[in-house]
Parts: C-alpha cells; structure tokens; sequence
C-alpha cells in the first residue's frame, strides 16, 4: 500500500493509468490522504462535474491487515452537493481487497471524451480500463451480477448506479458486502456523481494471489489486536446493543429523547416509532429467515448488520440502517418497515445516498408533492429519481435543491447537505457539529449523540449549550483521525470509554508501521486533516456564516421539548481555536 | 413621497398596513432606498421565502416630477436565486403614481398564514388590502384586464404572474406600460418570488386626485429639465439609435464584435443574427402595423421600445428588447422573431425575467432537453414553467439550478444569476462587472459595453484586461447613483459624454430638493449604496472567491477571437477599493 494509481480519463488516446510512490503523500490513509490529495491538487473553485475535479479512493492506513474492524474506504472529492471538500466512507470487502493490491488510493481524474461507461479491472497481473456501453444505466446489483459473471465471485465491486451516471448530487458510490451485494455505500455529497463525471462505471477489484498486509512488528501487532478485540468485545455498545438489534437500536432511544425528527423535522417524537425500531426490525428479519445479527466485511466482530427479507422471505436488503430508517421513515411520517426496506433497496440499487433521499422526499411532501406517511407514494418518487425524469432530476439533486423548485422554506441542510436523523434541537451537541463540519450537515464527523445521549465518552445535557462546542471539537479531530484509520467509526463508543482500547488502536498503528504515535500524535494527526479541509473550504468561499444551522432550527421550537437550537453563533465560530 | 407604507403580511388577524416617517432613511430613493432598508432590517441569513425577508418597492428621487425619464420603479429584497442583496428595477407608469401618491417606499413584510392571493389597493383615499382567491394563478395579462375592470384604466398595476405565485428563483414583478399592459418588469433575481411569498398578487395604484409632485425651486427646475431633454436629444444613441431601432440595435454590434453569447455561451457570433437584429425587428414592426418607436412611460423621450404584432397583425408583447432576444435568440441559436416574441410575450405573462429564462433554457438544450435552434420547443418549455410541471420547477428557478439538475457544467451565472447578452471573453470589461456586482451577474450595474464597445465615455480595448477594473468601479459607483434618481439607465449615453447632461441631472435633483450636492456627493451617494450592499453580502456569507466568473470563462477560448476572460483575480479583488 505504497503507491497511488492515477488514471486519467481525458487522457489523448483514452483513459490511461499510471502509477506513483505516495512521495509527499507517505504516511496518509483513508480521509487523511484523500483530504491532503483533494486539498492540494483540486482547484477549490473548479465545477465539481469538470476536469479539474478528482475523485480519490483510499483504504484506511490498517486497511488489508488482520486488524479487527478495518475495512472502511475513503471516498474523497470536490463535492457537487456542498460545493465542499467531501469525504465519504463505506464499509464493504472493497477498502481490504484494495489495499491488499498494493494501492494506498485510487485517484480518477480528468474528463472523459463522451459519456461512454468505463470498467475499470484491478488485480495482481494491474490494471485494465475498457469501455463498454453494456453496462450504461444498470442498477447496482444488476452491475454485480455482471461482473461475478465476468470475473467470478472473489472480487469486490467500486460502482456508481444510474443516479451517478446521471451526475445527481445525491448519488453515492457502492461497494460490495461480503455476499457481493452492493449495500456499503459512501453516500453523501454526491461522490457518485463525480464518478459518474469521470465515466467510470464500476471498479473491479480481485485480490487473488496478493497477501494480507504484514505488519513491521508481527508480534507487537497481534498482541495489539488482540486487546483491541477484547475491547470491542467488552463493551456494552459493541457487544451487545450493536450486534442484538443494529444501528436502529436508536430508534427507540431517540424517539424518548424527543429528537427523533418526524415529518420534515415537525416533531421530535414519532407516533409509529414502535413499528419501525430497531427490535421490532430484528425480529421480523429472524421470523422472516433472514438475520439480525452480520458483518459487512470480513474482519468484523461487531455485526451491526443483518439481512432483510421480503414477506415471502426473499432476499430484499441488507439490515436497514438507523439513519435509513430515519429517513424514509419517521421523517416522512412512515411507519412500514417493508416500504422502508424497498426505498433503502431502491436507493442502493440507483446509488443514492439514503440520508439525502429520506430528507428530500420529506421536503417534497411538505411542498404537497406526496403526502406523509404515504410509503407507496416515497417508493413511486425514488422510482422517478431511477428513470430520471424531471421530478426524478429535482429529488436526485437532494433536499437543498427540492426545497428552491417547490419554493418550501424548511429545508433541513447545512452547507447543501441533509441533517441526519437527530434534530439539532432536541440534541444541541449534533446541531454543532451539523453547523461546523467541513463535510455540511453530518452526523459521523463528530458524533455528539455519543455524550449528549448515550453516556459514551461522559455526558452532557442535550438540551443544553454548555460544552457542547468543545464536546463537538473533540469529537471531529478524533474522528478525522479515526476516519483516516480505515476503522469503523463504532470503534468509538470502546475507544471512548476505555482507555486501554483507544491505546490499542495507537499500537496497531505503531506495530504495522515501525512507528511511535503517542495520543498526542493521533490528536494533531485529526488536527491536521480539519486544516486541510477548513482551508479547501475557505478558498472555496466558506466563512463562518456558512457554519449556520438554517434559521428555522433557532425559531421554530421543537416538541415535545419545546426547545429551540441555542449555541450561541460567536461560540459556534470558537470550534476550529484550539 | 415623505412616507413609508409598511405592510405586515403576517399580521394577527389579516394583513396590516401602517404608514411612517422616512425617519433615518429621509433624502433617500429607489435603489439607494431599498438597498438601505434590506441592508438594515433583513437578517442576512434569512430565509428569503421566509417571514423575515422584506420586498422594497421604491420610486426613485425624481419619479412623479416633471423631470424627463424618470419613471424607474426600484424592488430590493434579499434574492431567492442569488442569496445576496438585490434591487431590480422596472420601467412603466408604477413609479410615477406611486410617487405621486407620495409613498416613498412600500415595504412588504411578515409572512401570511396561508396562500391566498392578496390585492393591496392603493390611492388617495388610502391602502386596502383584500384577499382574492379568483386571482389565483392569473396570468399577468389577464389579472390587468381583471384590475381594469374593477378598478378602471386611470391606474398603474404592480404585480406577478404564476411564476411568483410558485415562488420560482426566476420571477419577476410586472409593471404596466402607458397601454396598461404588464410589459416592464424588474426581472432580475427573483424578486417575483419574494412578492409571491407575501401573498400578494398584484399592488393597484390610482392617482387619480393627486398632483404632480412640486420642486422647491420650479424654476430652476424647469430649467435642469430643459438642458437635461436638450442633452438626451443630442446624443446619438438616445436620439437616433435607440429611439429608431430599439435597444436590440445592439445585436449587429455586439455580434460584429464577437461578443454575442451564441448557443449558450459556445460561440460570440451567431450566424442567424441579421435575422434577429434591431434593424430587422423594426421593420417586421413597422410593416405589421406595430410601433418601432414607443415609450415604456409618459416622461420618456429616448422611447426605446415600440409595439409587436404577430403575422395577423395583432398586438404581442412589446418590442422585445435586446438582452431578450439575445436570450431566447442567439443564446438558443433561434433565429426566428416571432417564436422569440412569442417567448417574450410568455415570460411577461408567466412573470419571469427574460434574461434567466433564455439562458436557463440554453442549458436545458445543452443537456439534450431541446435541440437548439427549435423555437416551438422552447415555447413549450417556458410552458411548463407556467404549468408549474416539474420540468417547469427546474427551470423556473433559473439556469444555475437547471445546470445542477441535469449536471451540466458549462453554466453561465455568477452569485447564481444568469449573464446577460455580452460574452466577457469578447467584452471584458462587462465581466469585471458580472464578476464583482453585488447583484450577481448583471450588465446594468456597471454597462462597461459603453466604453468597450460604444465609444461613450470614453474607449478601451474590450479585449484587453487593462482599466478595465477602475472603468467598471465608476460605472458602478455612478449607476447605483443613477438607479436611485428614478432615472432611467440610459440616460447614461448622454451623461457619460456631456457633462452639462451630467449636471442638469445633478442640478434638477438640487432644486427638486433644495440641496448643493455636487458631483462628488453623488459619487459619494453611489459609493454608500455599494457599501450597503457589499455589508449585506458579506455578512450573508459572499466572500472574494464569489467574485469570480465561472471557470470555463477562464479555459475555454470564445471564438472568433479566440479569448478567455483574463482580468486577473487580484486585480478583480480592488474594485471596491476606493
């Protein structure tokens, strides 16, 4: 995992692929080295869309090893959506197989001649890049079953589905799951549309005949792992409520929190919760024959994950997430878990963010486009963002986007991007890394959920402003520098609350690279891609009145707190003094 | 006009209108006025739909006087399609009987509780504001026809067409001509939309009973007038030029020049452009039994406009002006008057501003919505913006959002809006202005075409980057002068070259009022306005990198001359600088 490969695909003659050393990049993974790339080589100003835009793949620095929990892939870029630097991350077999091949990221860049689909082919003999017009406007899992037919079933899949051809800000970049289904996406700000800019239509990845990364101290780094594991495996978090019932496990807790936003961010409490929790999910996908209990990617101990049948128990989706839940969920008034499992099939299958979906449909139910609580009605309109046609183009684009063409005034984004599924009012601490974050609205940058509502890490009031800046602070450096890891961002709730499964984590990395990272070191690591990112931003146009909440979160109040978002804007603007 | 007429929209139990002092803003008028109470009273970071916007309506320092042209009509708000600070203005009879009835602005605030369209009444008696559900949706053309029936034809209507009703980026406030037909529209940055949202469909003014408004000095007023009309009749352009073949006596030139943005901004020559030209439209008017020399305003003397028939010879719109037939003409590569009369007719009707629809409509084609050059096509679109279809909600939000929802790259806007009929690669100094203007790209704010390309006020190589910066800093110091007098923009020609013109103009101001200002007040005067509207923008987020024009601009050669924008962003970054 020592060198990067460029393909440019406005190279004369056709797409051409070249590979160099990391050189300055040395040392980088996962966000932090498509942070550094991004930051340094995209002119801030450019069209997402055009030549000078560059998407960048990159495993995690422990990506490809045998350490627990490592198969995150970075996807970074200028962002259609927010207009942003943009990092997106996607579990899946894809960031492993990838780093096992030698690469430390992928970088597409350049416009392509005409909008021929590419396929690009990546395995121990290199790489071949070859167009083809069979595979132009294929959903995602028909994409797959394509390529398992062309080149068997030890591959992991890089893929964009009709929404990033289509160049929508909505559309996500996919990577294959353990079953070679393509349900990891790194969903937001439109990675799949710079993709889709790029003309490449899938990444194919095979592993076959490479092997595993070896650390520089096998010893120090197996006894790291060890502890890690235990660590993971000891947590109530991780052990237990993550693997029992999944992410949607929060359903329930942030419903009682009274932050779980319903209808467009009406309400804080959801009628219909009950019927869409994460237990009532589990069990549904036991009694269906599917399961409740299953990782991503190999290498995984946690198990967030699951698999969901239909009523007939066919394979419909993976286990949906709490955020997708959320989303096409309480957000839209919905309280089906089957509606909710078709739109998160769908979305995968057209490489849409669901986050950006969820929030965008509920927009356009407010606007009177469908009514709330309508799952029929959600599923017609993503169909509609699938087949592109007008109505499709405006929802594809996301919320910001549906919010001016049916002229509706509660839009919740930040910088251009959809807040996830925690209102900002009824769990202050989210609302200000919503607010600050490089990315736009964005749960996992620095996840105060942890301490505003879980105890991890400490806690804090959620309903009150104090420390919640310094809280968010904390949070985004070591998430930055987590995300640069090519762990799972779950790691944390362990890492937070055990001081001795954090310390794991440094000397995994130290054992691997023959390195001394102190926590200090992980700190200034987390600092130094912030910077990177707040820079792009900065020469891209970004000031502090970017780092807002829109207003309706400061006048509207909240039920059933009846609270409104109150982190005073100048404490807003201390986040990056540190 | 020693008055405010503030409407609270929102009010507790219906709308309500209250009358107050000019107070702070006392000795202020049409931009200058509404710049100053957006600037002030509107949050910056409001939502523009929302209830803290507020839409300014304000005749100019000399409207409802005797003094020649000076019937401008200004309407500032904060802009749904820009984000920044906006005035748009308008000719017509408006500004004259709004002044008359000694308003001095209408401030349009608070947000109504539902969606009836209101109908505000206003003459010597005083305001009535009533709710009317019949005029929903109307057409402007046939919602005048409804005001004459109720109200007579002694008045002066203030209103939007569906589009603002949708609350769509692209709409426009409609001002009715000498004919009473909704002809003159502050088209520009969605100000339509800003009306719409307050629930009001049309503002009627009669003026019946009141006088014309008397200077302090009559006769030294009499006699600026008289130097002032003997100044504009001696200036070729607004003696001959303008009045004989319209504004659209440009076409010839600009394209001769190689500046005439031509299928959406790929070419600076139009091969179709005699048959589109200002020398062709008055022809084509004349032999139908049309005007080709008409006034938009009883006070006008340079009558720029004139009256078009269709084959049948019966009445269509105005004589379409030049920035418009540029936009659904060249911009669209169509070459056909009546389909671009027919298009002009439309977008008056509907309430959309010309300018963003042609090129809006350029970007679709470029997107493969519509072949260019198909003029029914295009109709058809403009038809689905008044059906509110969601094609229409595309692109009756302007050219940037179109561009975004079929991932287009190459979007002429600036700050959002759509570049009006001059290439800045072809003109430079015009892209100075786009670049800079605190509106978003628009030729009026600072008309650099004089210089570069007329001879007035000077010269300058259009394609050279040299003084072209310190030339748009004047025109736009003394433009949002001008925009603040009432005075029709043309006047500038004469002004420009004639400084006894100039003077008159300052000397009528002078003894309308009882003032001394001299030249450099009123450069002072046009300095406080931009400082006013620069203050809004950067506290509403704009920074230097939105001064900047797209980068194609900078990458892409226009031909014939085969040219980018060059002008340098440091030195663009000076033009503020004074």
């Amino acid at each position: 995992m020592d060198k990067i490969l460029r393909i440019d695909m406005g190279a004369e003659g056709g797409p051409k692929a070249t590979e160099e050393p990391l050189g300055d990049y040395a040392g980088l993974g996962g966000r932090a080295l498509t942070s550094a790339i991004v930051s340094k080589e995209v002119p801030p100003l450019c069209h997402p869309l055009g030549a000078d835009n560059k998407l960048v793949i990159a495993p995690g620095l422990l990506s490809g090893t045998t350490a627990a929990m490592s198969g995150r892939l970075s996807v970074g870029c200028k962002s259609p959506l927010t207009g942003t630097i943009k990092e997106a991350n996607a579990g899946g077999q894809a960031s492993q197989v990838l780093a096992r091949l030698g690469y430390a990221a992928i970088v597409l860049e350049g416009k392509p001649k005409d909008d021929t689909p590419y396929k690009v082919m990546i395995n121990k003999d290199g790489v071949q890049i070859t167009p083809n017009n069979g595979l132009r406007m294929l959903g995602n899992y028909d994409l797959v079953e394509k390529m398992k037919g062309e080149h068997g079933d030890k591959i992991a899949c890089i893929s964009i589905g009709p929404a990033g051809e289509m160049k929508m800000s909505a559309a996500s970049v996919a990577c294959t799951d353990m079953e070679l289904r393509p349900t990891r996406h790194a969903g937001r700000g439109g990675v799949g549309a710079v993709m889709g800019a790029k003309g490449v239509k899938v990444i194919v990845l095979d592993d076959t005949g490479m092997k595993m990364r070896s650390p520089k101290d096998p010893e120090k780094f197996r006894k790291a792992n060890e502890t890690w594991i235990e660590g993971l495996r000891k947590h109530p978090i991780t052990s237990q409520g993550l693997p029992a019932y999944g992410t949607n496990i929060l359903a329930n807790i942030i419903n009682e929190a009274g932050a779980y936003p319903t209808k467009n961010f009406m309400w804080g409490r959801f009628e219909g919760c009950s019927n869409i929790s994460g237990e009532t999910q589990a069990e549904t996908e036991t009694a269906r024959g599917g399961v409740a209990t299953h990782g991503c990617h190999r290498g995984c101990i946690i198990k967030c994950s699951g698999i969901y049948m239909d009523k007939d128990g066919h394979y419909l989706t993976k286990q949906v997430e709490y955020e997708t839940v959320w989303a096409h969920g309480a957000n839209c008034g919905i309280d089906d878990l089957d509606s909710i499992a078709m739109l998160d099939r769908l979305d995968d299958d057209y490489g849409l963010d669901t986050i950006e979906m969820g929030a965008t449909i509920a927009v356009a139910m407010e606007a009177g486009v469908a009514k709330f609580g309508d799952g029929a009605a959600a599923i017609n309109l993503v169909k509609e963002v699938g087949k592109g046609t007008p109505l499709g183009r405006i929802l594809g684009n996301g919320a910001a986007l549906t919010g001016k063409a049916f002229g509706v005034e509660r839009v919740p984004v930040v910088k251009g991007q959809a807040m996830p599924a925690y209102d900002p009012r009824g769990i202050q601490g989210i609302g200000v890394t919503y607010a600050t974050s490089t990315m736009g609205a964005d749960h996992t940058s620095g996840y105060a959920v942890a301490t505003n509502i879980l105890n991890v890490g400490g806690s804090l009031d959620p309903l009150k402003p104090e420390g919640q800046v310094e809280l968010s602070r904390n949070l985004q450096i070591a998430t930055a520098a987590v995300d640069s890891t090519g762990m799972c961002i779950f790691i944390a709730f362990a890492a937070l609350d055990q001081p001795e499964t954090f310390q794991a984590l440094i000397d995994m990395i130290n054992a691997f690279y023959g390195l001394n990272m102190t926590a200090d070191d992980v700190t200034d690591l987390g600092k130094s891609v912030l910077k990177n990112e707040r820079d792009f931003n900065t020469r891209a146009g970004f000031t502090a009145m970017h780092d807002r909440l829109p207003e309706f979160f400061k006048k509207d109040l909240l039920p059933p707190h009846n609270i409104t978002f109150h982190v005073k804007d100048e404490d807003l603007d201390t986040l990056f003094n540190w």
